[in-house]
């Protein structure tokens, strides 16, 4: 079968990964162009990982005509107006979360895949593809924990990178949308359900910076379900020990925890602090394989012509919550949840 | 030095391990009297206790000059009143929580304690006895987690008690003063502060009975306190797999965790399940040391004329917190909470 | 019931452990008397336990009529003769392992033993008492692992003992016999067979004076059964973690594993070294409850004239085991176990 | 840099494996040819990885000048043939583990290495590939387990390839060498000595069969290095519980376990069983990563001109204490280990 020949936009530190993944561990995969503004990740991208066609105009890339799909890594305030021109402009796409970070935006990225439905189009929730949480998934699905009713959901980021959250404080969206994203996707995809009300609250304990710009250093949020059912986030900019996630469903029949200790790997130390476990540093680390699975399956789907299971409404609600959740942290009070808007 | 004489109200299952306790297993204790309205439990402590004085009347018992301290393992509607006229009758009074199911009530015995200062009165938050709860305590206090900003408790009653939670529904109280009162307790001796503040959802998943007579299957809440800090909470009266009680106080440089895996013993089984770690079945096998600590500090407190560290102020707040989720849960509403009631 | 009145010899570590909880936490048993060489000892016993009637004379203490059972914590070459002394005196007898440090010591207890049916001899192998044990053995006999095939055995203790290890270096018959001794008796009461043949290895690493005085600082030992059963076992002396026994049986269809951590408590705390599990720093710390149930099935065996399922017997082949394991360390050879000597 | 053309033979379970990483996994490498007797696993090469050369002939593989490195996968006892012969025919190679089932094949791997020492050769030791043993490498290596003294190592392999074993059973070398060469080669690289002699035990228990052709379903050595130091293994054929591969390196100042608990991914069911793990079923399931791993260090070498560290002699090492193992278990004696032969 033909290789896709895949452009990658944006190459900071997710995007320059998702490129080598695309250059040497995708099946399938070939990486023909990138496009960036920053002219040493260019380099960077043609001498490492031997890309021929390199851009600093997303526009000019997807002039390229041996382009068939796009990678899109750039700044998540571009990613609606890119999915659409690619879109428009024949390719597959597929991007990194956020979709958008206002609704408006996801908007317009819905209709351009509504009407490109023969292209494909996929979000980058990675840790729908991590084998952890696949599993726990398929136990879910499969009756293992019955019905599934409450989400526990905890995203620590690791202390070591708390100088560039500091430095992008007040431009990140705020600690909800930024971290909290990824457990809004993971409560939705278990549960199989939408919030309708959140409450949030959060402050700053170390870090007084996140409170001066209306942000929080670390945040609550809980979430109630028609249903009855109900959902419990916590998300940290700064965990000493290490980049932290870890997922309870919990269900009338049983429960399933995924990664309760952020393991770096399955060694023990034995010392004189007693019986130690590394952790996990940072997301790289702990979703590489995740990040690799993710691509594959959007090769895949662009060779066999399949759909991936992640939808571009799975992008915009996800916002949606994200957003009300904000809004709750922000006025104190518990806010309604509207799809419509 | 002397023996402590000591008369037990109530003899139902804890207070039957409480006098059980009290006769055999606690340095400098003399189980010497016993009250219940149920005859076979009398005939139960004469003759595998060897208690030597019965009462069906808890007056009758404090008129025993011989009787210096009381256990009271009662009802949770009475435990105020007997507080107070056994104080009042000369003993030193250890009460089983909660103090009291309305605030009035615990008034009555926050009066009657300090109406008795040269008297111990103990309140039976046996968790702060369990040497791991201690221990993670004594990390918290010693700076270990840094400032401690987020407590999470999980409280699962076992399956296997569920037939007696279904009886009693309606009448327990509620999930949240039921199961919840032990976190409430925690949260606010761990984070040393009390919360302003309560959201709470909860609903029926198995058994719906709980929902039709108002209460909850499971339920979660969460605090807000006037310094940032948070506490969330989880309480379900159906877990499959036994006991489970879980507590974790994140701070700003570490966090402390107390058994994520609700362990039986130290064993772990292989076989084709996979690696199996049993789980503890009820509270009073999961507390049976704490049950006998705490006891065992209420009668050295005595001997030594100390006085224990709970309060009971720590009683009547508690009970405040559990009303206000009650509340919260009820009217769906965040709850302010008033301790000036 | 009325209570045992029990004397107590030896009141070193041990010895004042198992003293204290005679005189407090045993249901049934009263400690009334007590001997040991060293006069602060006898002292502690009577200030802080109440024991009324001290001895520095074995003989003398077995005079005492009163005294109906006879707790041995004394040195481990005088076991065997205070065991027949004290049967022939008509006193029940508890005795610390080992049983003896030589073959003819053994007998001598053997014969007391057997020449007193009427008396509730017991030997203080109170890993058999420990809940995980006693969960594991369970298992085992139940047929869940299968037919059990292989024990494998650490026992490590901590670095903090290494002075006293050092200082009695040489005098305490080597780290086989002092270490290995419990291991071998769980395999032997795990496999339910005795060892037919035993190779051992052992050296010195980081405390060269064990090998100086012909012991080992660590030591391994493999042991072969008639049946094709296996065993192995790993002592050494200077775990920088703690103390750390921890004990697999391996069976057909699955195992059961003891303590692969030594955990404290059930406390993790996450920080910046990782998630960390602190250890039990010493074997009283381990064992407390083990060493509380064997006393208790002790005086419940006197009262109810039962006899505890440890027999004489099981401590003279574990001496066999040990010396056996001692020879083939010191010979470099595998050597065959003769049970008949 | 232009990729590295390669030839595999033997496509077998792990053949087809490492044919699949080749073609699509391994940064730099290009799977141009495959040779096996099979047809149907040369027709699944051509259709599902797309090779294009197939050869039912080694010699003729080696004749297209176009392949400049061969992986070899096929029979043990052909591998050092097979390793001098493509040697001699000018390509790099990596072979499969073990590197000869005797002595005098492994010499003739060591002088074909010797004459070429422009051409990489790699052994397939995967297990030095997999990132935990290679973070327990490291840990060991930069002092924090102190000195090294004791190697533990478990492998045992899932019931579920209980029938191909017992079919493959007194043709597989044996289970010492069979599954134990891996422990070998780890003790070897851990301690970083060789051992003086061995002393081994193994018998059958639930397949009988494995005692009937000389063999045994499960078996224990051990290990004497004149040093000192100890290693302890355990071979097993039929793990319930899966795929069971444990490691420890215990040191003066302290210790690392790798995979107690040979858990098949981070999540962690609560059931009516407890909490329950589940485990890696297969060697291709928890080496996946290895395998890709050490392919991947193999392609590098070639294409820098860099040597792997694993050499030929650790192959002839690793066979000549199997062999010895394996006769020290026949015997039932020690047996001490001669390199020279």
């Amino acid at each position: 079968m033909q290789k896709v020949k895949i452009g990658i936009v944006g190459l900071g530190r997710l995007g320059m990964k998702h490129a080598e993944n695309l250059a040497f561990y995708i099946n399938g995969s070939e990486l023909v162009a990138a496009c960036s503004i920053a002219e040493h990740e260019l380099v960077a991208a043609k001498e490492n990982l031997g890309v021929e066609n390199c851009y600093d105009s997303f526009d000019e890339m997807l002039k390229n005509e041996e382009v068939e799909a796009v990678v899109i890594a750039s700044t998540s305030s571009q990613h609606c107006e890119q999915i659409k021109t690619a879109l428009d402009a024949g390719k597959h796409v597929f991007s990194e979360k956020p979709l958008g970070i206002d609704v408006d935006q996801c908007r317009i990225a819905e209709k351009a895949v509504e009407e490109h439905p023969e292209k494909v189009f996929m979000l980058g929730f990675m840790r729908r593809y991590d084998p952890s949480y696949v599993y726990a998934k398929d136990k879910v699905d499969n009756g293992h924990v019955g019905t599934p009713y409450l989400f526990k959901g905890t995203g620590m980021d690791p202390i070591s990178c708390i100088e560039g959250a500091l430095e992008y404080a007040g431009g990140s969206g705020g600690i909800f949308i930024d971290l909290g994203i990824h457990d809004i996707d993971l409560f939705r995809w278990f549960l199989g359900e939408d919030p309708i009300e959140v409450y949030a609250l959060g402050s700053s304990y170390a870090f007084p910076k996140f409170s001066e710009v209306g942000d929080a250093e670390a945040g609550c949020a809980i979430y109630k379900f028609a249903s009855g059912k109900i959902a419990m986030m916590h998300c940290a900019r700064a965990a000493v020990h290490g980049y932290h996630i870890e997922t309870e469903i919990i269900g009338t029949e049983g429960s399933v925890r995924v990664s309760p200790v952020p393991q770096k790997n399955l060694a023990m130390l034995f010392n004189s602090s007693g019986a130690v476990t590394e952790c996990v540093e940072t997301f790289p680390e702990r979703f590489a394989e995740s990040y690799r699975l993710e691509l594959q399956e959007f090769v895949d789907c662009v060779q066999q012509g399949r759909k991936p299971h992640v939808v571009v409404q799975d992008g915009t609600k996800s916002t949606q919550i994200a957003l009300a959740t904000k809004e709750a942290f922000e006025s104190g009070k518990t806010v309604k949840i509207d799809y419509d808007k």
